[in-house]
């Protein structure tokens, strides 16, 4: 077990406030911030902006020039050792003459994944890893889903009454959340690679799902997916209109029109329920990091019940929809107490007159040994 | 409008302070503190523990002796102007030489009601009174309710899990809140003057429904309150097990066993469902300052339909126990988004692993002037 200093502490922690900064742009990259700093003094720093972008440590090297020689280097990732762009990071710390690199994470990436660190070291630099891992691997939650799961990070969203419901038994469900609930929707789903709904949604509320900020700002759209296993929704909604991408999945036997333009995919599909782990595997091989799905209990409930989801935001407002309405989530078959599905309370913040709660569902079993250890790994956030 | 300067406004709090010391042992009293200070120098305080016992003001003028003389006196509440054990609290302050008295607000007490303002006023002594009023209505919002409306201030208690849920299909309820949160429900038990429950809870759970704190406190146990029309429950149930008193309220066709011991009163009844407005009116003849319904989703839905709950306390724990669980409230027909009942959420906190929220229902028509002179004062406390 190596010390790190308070120093240590703080420029890891300016690091990690760098790379969020790419949060809305960086994808399919992880974010990443490097800070370069002899002591307490920071001689340069940067981050990861954009695919095809300069990495973090190129332009924090840029901005130190010659007084990058000597310096710590604090990087949020390990840092690459194959050629992009830019050439690999490594050999660029190494040239600018670093002295001793510290690295929140190593980099899952296959091509990355410790030889980032083992060049660095046959160069003679001095380098440890695992400096604030937890806060690293929170933050880039979604690349290391995809990347150790084979899946993107799932967050289910949701607007609910205090008393539990997500919409009339109508199907009307806006405006139960206020005005700065959602907008602070927003800022979530330009974290999003991809904003998915169902059917059920497009037909009830007919959205947009696009990013709609109250000020200027860089975002990369989300690409949004409906779940529509016949379909039947293709003709009509809003969200096939605009800017961002949209992608419709189906089942095989599907017929779709003729005059039929957005992006379409088939995947296995028991009836009319589609195999969401084959949906996600789709939506990983297309590089999305994390999924927000904004769709209505019967989705919702399907998700939890494949065991999907990774995290829940949930909006209460304080209002009462009475005992017709529609549940949170459907389909949960639950008879007892022992049976009850417990959940860890990650934050609660109040957003206007609503309350914003952010949940993990706690893992009882582990699938597998992969998704144990990522299951550890985000565990350990609180 | 008198300017308060901020010595004024550090004294009221010292005081309002001071008086909730007496929050589990003056009822039916009002919390009462006081603060006799020179400039920013205290020379005696004191609050009023228990009916029967001192007034704050006695005990503030006993501590500092002859420093009362040309003190300001800082009073949560109005000072008695009525001959209690020891006589009238204004007399008190006259004779000892107090130059001035701030009061938060008046004390609605028929008996004192302005007369201790104007024993004041008519002594010579400067008297301003509005300082922290807010603050000092919502700390006696139970009193103020007895005096004011002539029923209690009534807080419903409820455990519910994240979607929404007061117990299993089966009945089931216990243990879905923490630990944490059932020691937090003790200490508003014990500021209750009553604890209200229905036959329901009494079948299914056998609540004790006394306060059982982790450690050395006093407090007055409160008025245990069972609502069963038919008196079906009194055979068996802890409810009348132990110190604290206990009260059946029934219909007044029900038939007491022979060999009934505890306490009972008929109230009317529209089939097996009591007047809730009449149960209450019984509670504040006996002096009942606040209520505080431990109940499941029938009974606690019948008061919110009634219009008569003035404060949620729900503690909602991060799990879910699915679609056929029962509700927050039963019985609330509501159609579409306009007849959504509105909450203002007044305080949300962790509590252990669970969250506690306090709402208040937000009254969109006022029943008479008086209630909307009260729900006016209650409205302002955020
Ligand atoms: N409060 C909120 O945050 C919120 C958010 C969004 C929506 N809503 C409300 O929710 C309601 C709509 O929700 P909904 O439950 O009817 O629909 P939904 O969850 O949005 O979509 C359900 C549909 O998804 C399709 N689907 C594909 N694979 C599936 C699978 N494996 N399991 C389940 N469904 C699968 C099915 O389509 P087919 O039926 O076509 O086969 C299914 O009917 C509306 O009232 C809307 O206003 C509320
Ligand atoms: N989560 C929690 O915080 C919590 C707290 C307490 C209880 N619980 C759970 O709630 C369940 C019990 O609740 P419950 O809803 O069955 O019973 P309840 O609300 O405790 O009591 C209902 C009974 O009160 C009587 N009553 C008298 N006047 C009434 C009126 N005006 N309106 C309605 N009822 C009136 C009726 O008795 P008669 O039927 O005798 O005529 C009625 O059945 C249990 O499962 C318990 O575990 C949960």
């Amino acid at each position: 077990m190596r010390g790190y200093s308070a120093t240590d502490h703080v420029m890891m922690a300016r690091a990690l406030r760098l790379a969020e900064r790419g949060a809305w742009t960086t994808r399919p990259n992880p974010m990443v911030g490097c800070v370069l700093a002899h002591g307490d003094e920071v001689v340069g720093e940067g981050w990861h902006v954009r695919p095809g972008g300069p990495h973090a440590e190129i332009i924090a090297i840029e901005a130190a020039g010659e007084r990058a020689r000597g310096a710590t280097a604090y990087v949020s990732l390990e840092p690459c050792a194959h050629t992009g762009r830019t050439g690999p990071c490594a050999d660029a710390l190494v040239a600018a003459g670093v002295a001793r690199v510290v690295a929140a994470m190593r980099d899952p990436f296959p091509q990355v994944d410790g030889s980032g660190f083992d060049r660095l070291r046959a160069a003679g630099i001095e380098i440890v890893h695992g400096l604030m891992e937890t806060q690293a691997q929170a933050l880039n939650r979604g690349y290391v889903s995809r990347l150790v799961r084979g899946r993107p990070w799932l967050r289910v969203k949701l607007a609910m009454s205090l008393d539990g419901h997500t919409a009339m038994e109508s199907g009307e469900s806006k405006w139960i959340s206020g005005e700065a609930a959602r907008m602070d929707v927003m800022r979530w789903r330009a974290r999003s690679g991809a904003l998915l709904t169902g059917s059920g949604t497009v037909m009830a509320d007919d959205p947009q799902l696009t990013v709609r900020l109250d000020g200027p700002a860089e975002f990369s759209p989300p690409l949004r997916v409906v779940l529509d296993p016949g379909l039947a929704t293709v003709a009509r909604g809003r969200v096939r209109e605009g800017e961002a991408p949209t992608l419709y999945v189906h089942a095989a036997n599907a017929k779709p029109p003729r005059d039929f333009a957005s992006e379409r995919v088939a995947v296995p599909a028991d009836g009319n329920a589609l195999d969401l782990a084959a949906v996600l595997r789709v939506l990983a091989d297309r590089g999305i990091n994390e999924v927000q799905v904004e769709a209505g209990a019967t989705l919702a409930g399907a998700f939890l019940r494949a065991g999907l989801v990774d995290e829940v935001l949930l909006y209460v407002a304080p209002v009462l929809l009475g005992t017709q309405a529609r549940p949170l989530f459907s389909g949960l078959q639950i008879q007892d107490m022992t049976q009850r599905m417990a959940m860890r309370l990650e934050e609660s913040v109040s957003v206007g007159g609503d309350l914003r709660l952010r949940l993990y569902p706690v893992c009882e079993v582990a699938a597998d040994a992969g998704a144990a250890a990522f299951a550890g790994a985000a565990g350990q956030e609180a």
